[in-house]
């Protein structure tokens, strides 16, 4: 019973929490010991002075998925998680995105088999319903809930797959009755057509026109409506890529009144600026997304906002259009900001840059880190204690981070498929050295050692941050605010 | 130039901001003299022991309109005016609604021809658009804005009338370029329909449902929109029917950062709660309109809004439905909520009401009765100084109000076809005694005496506070909030 | 009937809130008639192309008074009220100055009898109480309100004159029996102390090393406990020279929820900024007043604070100390900061400045010109409708304004004894050319036509605005807020 | 290597924030492995079925020590520490209480001296400045906070112990340059003051008085002041037993904008009410205490607040006065509420009070159990990673829970020396089992195996939450905020 398969020794190891120095014991795929002086294990990886972390998990990224306006993203499974698991990130929630049309349940058995095909890590999925049809909602939502996608991602805007205010109402009250949780693109759909189609009016078509089409009224007219639906459902939301300061604050202020809200931000959001837009040319493509990145104040709220608990997590919303004919110049040399895809990549650069940011220079410190880019995202989307952190039984999904060394980004240091880093030119402190997967090691040396399709499905039954926790559901009374108890 | 054609004598004149003991004098249709001891005028009017007002301006009310399900108010310019005018009010603004597929320009040329007809009192229009078509953007509404309606009316509710945020955008760009302010019908489409399928599948048909069915954070989330698009454009719109405190809040907080928002309420939303639909069988109905009526903790906050100038005006939303078969009751007895006509009527209560509870009472004082029932929708619409105060120059509207006459409230008591008043049975102090409209007395002794068609129509220029007076246009530079200056 | 004493013709009259073409009548020491083509009067004055408006209403100004720190004032009430009225003010309210140990009702006597012998216009008193002792609280306060000096100032900083807490609250009640208000100096004694003492210690010792010394939060923590208070007590406080967007903010939150909170601000706080001290040597001196003048974005915030109503009124605080050994540099060319008097002064430029601001430059317009400066001030402190408006009954206060006249404003401008004005260099357009008193022409072409002596005394009972209400005081019930109900 | 002396094997670890079933390996004083299947440990501890918790940090404690009116607390430190251990707590930060003309270094080493003899559990003092003379504040305090007591108690209130504005600057900018935390008891001393002469006057003299006599408002504008204080100087505090919602409203706004303010509640404001003072005779002393215990909605404000983040931590602030003539009842059986000493025993009760409702009842969960009461407290006061967790390296303080056990608290309990508990009649469910005090099994079947004495100092170097992260000092500018630049 003393037996370790790998015994990671001598380093600080940032279990959650608490950072130790100590051992950690793995047994098969899985934790079993964070000790001091563990006696030697079937194979040894020395980690002195190294930081040894949770791998991380990223909550948001889109994976062989197609556009809101049809341009396939460039990775596959393999292509996005490699680069995943290159940046220190071992578990990642992709989309299963039905457009209208679709059967949901078809889409799922789709999306499935792709990453059952191609996946190095572990992985689950969000369901994007754009198609609230009765059998969507009646049946198919509550049979795949229950076999384990309890998180279901709806946009605001984008004309494929957009809902409008009632169909909202219908998909979240599903959601609270199979206690899943709903995930929600919010901008106001009416002020960025307006503003779009006034900009190319006017002939302001270039790149750094798409941050000027998104206002920043538009994510906050759309968050606190978000915010109304919750309230009037008491049904749990996630805010997708929080922008704004002012986009921060209504999560704020929604939660000091106990509206179940949570949020994230993007690295994008905490890192560039819309001045990276303006580029010659379309050069500026490369920092086009949705929402578009904003000011350095904003940079400072979403921070304040992530220490505060105000914003719980940073995902990448990775997603990646290469900078050709393929992807972000489909339409030419000629196109309008209208007709590029918007999305970056960032799976694998989020890791580092957060740890250069939280943990090299100090701002929040290393349990955060581990908090805001795997604890949290575990814990809300229903996967602690089995990933998210280093603790006894959790799955053995452990990066050792050199925290000494020194990258400077370019666009080739990405192992996705995109061509290019918007983070480009960037200096950053710390990287990952050593990767484990539920107790083996699948990176080393810059070398992946995991085939394809060796990443596990993660079911998610809905349950505790989904489920509602406190309000009881109100008496059919005519004069009460009726909506949970319609449910 | 001493002749004055009427002297009201011996009253205490409330010319708007100061109460004084003074005489009125006449000259043709205009005041023309506030003094101590004028001279014998041709007709005298004694007001000794009386209140001398202006006449009330009420700017919201339906006549000889179809409801936005097609039931027709049952009062013409003809009824509505005359019970307008027992109620002391001698201007009213109602409107010229388009639904889908009229022409604008018609649709104000009809409703106009009504109004030539039968008003005996002088009137304005609201343009309701529901159509905003290139033709009406582009060509009616510049056009008939510079013809002096210079407000708009728009809905966010109401299948046959309401507009999709990049319509509203289109309208309140055409409105700021003509300098014509926006009044916006504020609640939640998607939450009322969702509400009202919900309640009807579980069996809540009765007329107390429908306030059920208008959720609080429907009329909220709605005046954030119209706050955030306003912000946008920086054009200022009013907010009718504010019905809940956490609407007038968000008014006050928008007022407080300078977006140019005014808002409105109602005497029903001061002086009735939704306990009052909890009636036998469909007699409910007789309190229904929408936004519903709420609690009493609103009466209070919207009390305060008004002392505080958040809200600005209190108007009747006069629509009244005859609670027969051609009105509340078309739909026969097995009516549910969703069949019944919303609507109450209200154009002639409303100055007694608010007269009982704020000189009377002495809530507020009688410069703020003149001020939310007279002297700021005159302002606000463009009819100041010529209508909505006592002063030199100013149309000789005037009513001399008996502060002592107690009359208790009957289903028979107002002028208006309606045949019932939700505020049946209220005991108010302070009755109009004496109407005068461009210095001919209308009303004397319970007697009307001016013919149908005596009342005139009051172009409106667009202008002051439509005008927005202060944020200079912006830059075209995409790093800022483009709205203001895609214009 | 029809004899007046004057005619003021053909002006554009602004009453309050109405701006009229009109004439307006004498009959001896009040208007008598606003009208059109009055008879001619027993004299005549030519309005045409100038504004008519009523004399200014001036509610904070030292005059004859011992500074905090023992300096003299280097006004008398002649050269006060003289240069006063010289600017289009008709009535002042000044201080009568308990210190520690004196009897307050032998303080007002004393004021009295000076302004009784130089007064030019009319007056009234403030009173300062530093000594709240049982005879100044049970005694002299209620017999003074009584007598008609309804409002009491208070200071919650300087070392001769400040009220602890418990004093405060002493203050209060007494006001709040006799319905009287309370007018606070706020600013947070300690902070003053603990920032002036490590200032000096650290040798910043320039004039402009005051403002520092005075850190904003000194202001806004103060501010908030006055509301706190007059929350505790329910008793109608004034909130003197607002000088911070924040403390303008936290009026008007607790005016959102019914805390009986007025407020001033003052032409310093909207037209200089701290840069104004910024001088060689001790020139700064002559910009130094408490609090200090803050920045740019702090005189935006109270404009919009005095659009909105949070603030009501722009006083002087004229305070005017020469730049002499008299007054400024009384300790010598060597003096600290904290040996120089604070104050400047204002009577005169206090008109003249709004009204370029206002009505020459449109910002607000002429009726809320004569708001904030006459109306407001005569309605808060109870001389309306007496002084503050142009209304038949009024006493004939009134200044003919000629909106053409440049003036650039010149250290020797004004008729006051200072010698310098803080506002030199400042180019105004609008000018006082005729003022009345009490139906008196008492300016014209520049010469004062008035004796010392000539003003009168106002009495002001307690009541209106001082008197709470609406809250009823709570029940002897241990388990509420107590301070209400044990008065 | 592999030898443990204590295993506690088979339990439920809740290690901070993850919770797990492991083992828990003890090697010398501290925790060696949280593992599965350790190997047999020299002692074994059966934790089947149980919880494994850290031992509370309890940070707020007072221990022989005099009260602000002089009374003696009945507990020493043996009773006391034995109270706290049987309760599950086995770390206690009481307080070194300086009163006006003591050297606060000789008080210092007075408590020292006590603690040093009575001691059970590990422990440190927060220093109570009451005379901040230049001794104090350049001399003892530097050194005494170099020395390891890094953490300052101040008073807003008492007459004894009260510090003037100026003086808590003073004592904030030592904190400030040593890196010490300041801790308040914020409450307005004027306003206790005068609400209490009020109500003695009006002859309200019973105990329930004493709530009455603490308004809402007076905690609430100390706790403003102390946040302008923490804001101007950029120097962190903590808020003590924070009982009203405004209260913790005014922390969550505070942090929300970055000054740095931690604040702590108490079991008695989460379970209480003022309704428990409502006793005949005098028997509602047994409730008293400042701030006194508020209302239901208080509670569920502070409820929210703790699960916010608002508040950190729930200390017991055990000041334990016998309900007899040496205590309470000191003044005889006519005593007025002022002359009867506050404070409440609370040391032992606090965490099965606080397990009952957040485990049992499942409010907030384990992990927020722990945060709460151990975590937090040991982070904020530099206790952290020793103390507070259960983490591979810490001191080995566990309490063994039994989730299972239900008591019914009655006087006679605990095991302090007060003989009554205000909590009496309380149901709970879970108890602690088995105590660990550095490895040692302290407490097991009731019995406690610890001498007096053995209990540890612990030194607290000021640090991590003590040293301001982040805002620069500001240039000697005389145009910005100069708190922070002047220290």
């Amino acid at each position: 019973m003393e037996d370790y398969d790998v015994v990671i020794r001598g380093g600080t190891v940032v279990t959650g929490s608490v950072t130790v120095r100590a051992d950690v014991g793995i047994r098969g795929e899985q934790v079993a010991a964070i000790a001091i002086d563990l006696p030697p294990g079937t194979s040894e990886i020395d980690a002195g002075g190294k930081l040894v972390m949770p791998g991380g998990v990223d909550a948001h990224a889109h994976i062989e998925q197609f556009s809101s306006n049809g341009i396939a993203t460039c990775d596959d499974w393999e292509s996005a998680t490699r680069s995943a698991v290159f940046g220190g990130t071992t578990t990642v929630i992709a989309f299963a995105a039905q457009h209208r049309g679709m059967n949901l349940a078809q889409v799922v058995e789709d999306y499935s088999a792709q990453a059952r095909k191609g996946a190095i890590i572990d992985h689950a999925f969000h369901m994007i319903v754009a198609d609230p049809t009765d059998a969507t909602l009646k049946e198919h939502l509550p049979a795949l809930i229950k076999g384990g996608l309890s998180s279901i991602k709806v946009f605001m805007t984008y004309d494929l797959v957009r809902l409008h205010d009632e169909q909202l109402l219908d998909v979240m009250a599903v959601a609270r009755e199979n206690a899943a949780l709903v995930c929600v693109h919010a901008e106001n759909h009416g002020m960025l057509t307006w503003m779009g189609r006034r900009l190319l009016a006017r002939g302001h078509v270039a790149p750094r026109y798409h941050a000027a089409s998104h206002p920043r009224l538009a994510e906050t007219d759309a968050i606190a409506r978000v915010i109304a639906m919750a309230e009037l459902l008491d049904q749990p939301v996630v805010i997708f890529h929080v922008s704004t300061a002012e986009g921060a604050a209504l999560v704020r202020e929604a939660r000091g009144r106990d509206v179940k809200v949570f949020a994230e931000t993007c690295p994008q959001y905490l890192f560039l600026t819309r001045d990276d837009l303006d580029r010659p040319g379309l050069e500026g493509a490369k920092w086009m997304c949705s929402p578009p990145v904003r000011a350095s104040a904003d940079q400072e709220a979403l921070w304040r906002a992530l220490a505060l608990g105000d914003l719980q997590m940073v995902s990448s919303d990775h997603a990646p259009y290469a900078y050709d004919q393929t992807g972000k110049l489909r339409s030419g040399p000629k196109a309008t900001f209208k007709e590029i895809a918007n999305g970056l990549p960032g799976i694998e650069a989020r890791l580092p840059l957060m740890f250069d940011a939280m943990v090299s220079n100090g701002r929040l410190g290393p349990e955060k880190f581990v908090e805001i880019t795997a604890g949290a995202p575990a814990r809300i989307y229903n996967l602690h204690p089995r990933k998210g952190c280093i603790a006894v039984g959790s799955d053995a999904d452990v990066v050792v981070w050199d925290p000494d060394r020194r990258v400077t980004i370019e666009d080739t240091t990405m192992h996705d498929r995109t061509g290019f880093s918007p983070f480009v030119g960037r200096a950053v402190k710390g990287w990952p050295e050593v990767v484990l997967r539920r107790g083996e090691v699948i990176v080393r040396d810059g070398t992946l050692m995991a085939k394809p399709g060796s990443g596990r499905f993660l079911p998610r039954p809905g349950g505790a941050s989904a489920r509602p926790s406190g309000r009881i559901a109100e008496e059919m009374d005519p004069h009460r605010n009726f909506g949970a108890s319609l449910l």
